[in-house]
């Protein structure tokens, strides 16, 4: 088949690579339909996560099951169906405690932005979709794969409640999730830390109330000035920088929960605040599984449509040109249509 | 007065200084009618934290005030009171929130071993006692100024619930105490790590269904075997070390809490296993005065007895025995009465 593989840093490529085969029977292939570009992508792009050259990328995307191993059965060949980007058994001890993204018989997609993807425990990780996906809510669909359900999980695990005040840092899709997730929750102020205007825009069409773009001391103070000192009621982290986490740490109140999901990159946590101000840290890498169904409902009653985190779409062969629009912050999100 | 001062490291008595001034119209001076050592009180004995010489130390106590400020209204000369180590206003947005050791207004207690100590806050920090208590109540109310609801703090952090298994990093006076919050609060299985047979017997009085004597390695096996492989549903971090805080995220259990209240000392926290399993952090310094109305009835009840931690007393102008006895983990912990 073909499929994205990255070789150096900046050097991606649409190449020619082995069919992935099924290892167990719990597993199945899908045939992707529809991929995109994830910003935990570009970590592996730019090279601060250690890169195999010629392995395959991209762990998003929707796809029609082409095989399926003896022991599949919620599953056929022919369904379609979202693939989350880690895959869960959906029974384990640590599933059933609404970790799936810590189940220890799961796996991860692997060759996303190609035309075919092997899938662990098919059972535990595929939705079904009903038949072939409206065109229409594809993007929305596409985005319930990872970042809808990580922006989410960012809330939850921040504890964002009706009528509080919470800030989302990061403007990637993530973010940008982030603030639909908390606007759906019913938070009364929700502030979006960009300075971009797209993403500005983007974010107050999910709900945000306020916009801040400055970033460092200034946007902590802007923060401070709009809680009058008190700080925000819960913080969404949704970068995973050294710098990002700080900010957090700077702007969360005395007693409540920063809520992070950035994959952490150069993160030193500022522990004796935390101790000081009671300011706890929870979330990690998000239970996709878990809040699929809740949200996939939400996608289609037409409750939220966060496919709109999607700027441009390419064909899966140009897909050299959506990791740079993505690395250069030209587009939010790119999606990949496959070719051929 | 008479009060305990600290001059270098292992260096401490019991000597002449001034006496406490109100400094506000809301402060209260009590005299000290039952006092003791804080495990945090080592760090400063034993040099861990600054030391100006000659301070005053000693942040739990009872006492019966002797003096109220223009602005008080809750409390009069007389009363006989319990004097959270942090003082609170108890009316302000982080009071409110429940961090009432964050209060932008508070301060703490600094010469508990003393014969006087000043309060500030008085109103929103001190609680009434019904008269002169029974002494036979005295080492109960003794540890409500501190250990008993640090230990609960770290228990309601963890998210403890009725069935779970919750083990307790920590055989202080905090650790056992949360040992006890944690049966109290219906745990089904209360894993006490401890090495010291006097503390583990007062673990099990305490309600500890198991005691693990291993540590590092060997302790993180054990309570990985005692749990099938999944690890804890809550831990409890009672000593605030590297070690200490790095076992206590290897036992916890995927999407599971540590909550943490040992003020910590050369602590790095594991954000990447933190973010692959889900593992949240919640704590810190106890909003004593939060817990204390719950706590009080439990104790006049009859349904908690935390002042079984004391295993020495000695009058106060002993207090370098006292501290010595502790430094070398001869006593659990120490209660001094007042001398003249």
């Amino acid at each position: 088949m073909r499929a994205t593989t990255l070789h150096a840093p900046f050097d991606i490529r649409y190449t020619e690579v082995p069919d992935p085969e099924m290892t167990a029977p719990t597993d199945a292939i899908v045939k992707v339909t529809a991929a995109c570009v994830c910003g935990s992508d570009l970590w592996n792009y730019r090279g601060e996560n250690q890169i195999n050259p010629g392995m395959t990328i991209g762990h998003e995307c929707l796809g029609e099951v082409v095989a399926v191993g003896a022991a599949v059965k919620n599953v056929a060949i022919g369904d379609h169906v979202v693939v989350p980007f880690c895959h869960c058994d959906n029974t384990c001890p640590d599933c059933q405690a609404g970790v799936q993204s810590a189940c220890r018989h799961g796996g991860f997609t692997l060759s996303g932005q190609g035309e075919l993807s092997r899938v662990a425990q098919a059972d535990g990780s595929l939705v079904k979709l009903d038949g072939v996906p409206d065109p229409a809510l594809v993007p929305s669909l596409l985005a319930l794969t990872d970042v809808m359900p990580t922006g989410w999980h960012a809330a939850v695990s921040a504890g964002v409640r009706p009528g509080s005040t919470v800030v989302v840092i990061g403007d990637g899709a993530v973010g940008l999730c982030g603030v639909l997730a908390a606007s759906v929750m019913g938070a009364e102020r929700v502030v979006a830390m960009s300075r971009h205007e797209s993403r500005q825009r983007l974010a107050t069409a999910f709900g945000a109330t306020h916009i801040i773009a400055e970033r460092g001391e200034d946007g902590i103070a802007a923060v401070q000035e709009l809680t009058a000192g008190i700080g925000a009621d819960a913080v969404l982290e949704c970068v995973g920088t050294g710098q990002s986490m700080e900010t957090a740490f700077q702007i969360a109140r005395a007693g409540s929960t920063v809520g992070f999901v950035g994959a952490p990159h150069g993160v030193e946590l500022p522990v004796r605040r935390m101790f000081v101000k009671n300011i706890g840290l929870a979330g990690g890498m998000a239970p996709v599984r878990r809040y699929l169904p809740e949200l996939l409902d939400l996608v289609l009653e037409g409750r939220i449509d966060p496919g709109k985190v999607f700027d441009l779409t390419l064909p899966m062969d140009q897909v050299a040109d959506a990791y740079a629009a993505m690395d250069e912050r030209r587009a939010i999100k790119v999606a990949l249509t496959p070719v051929g």
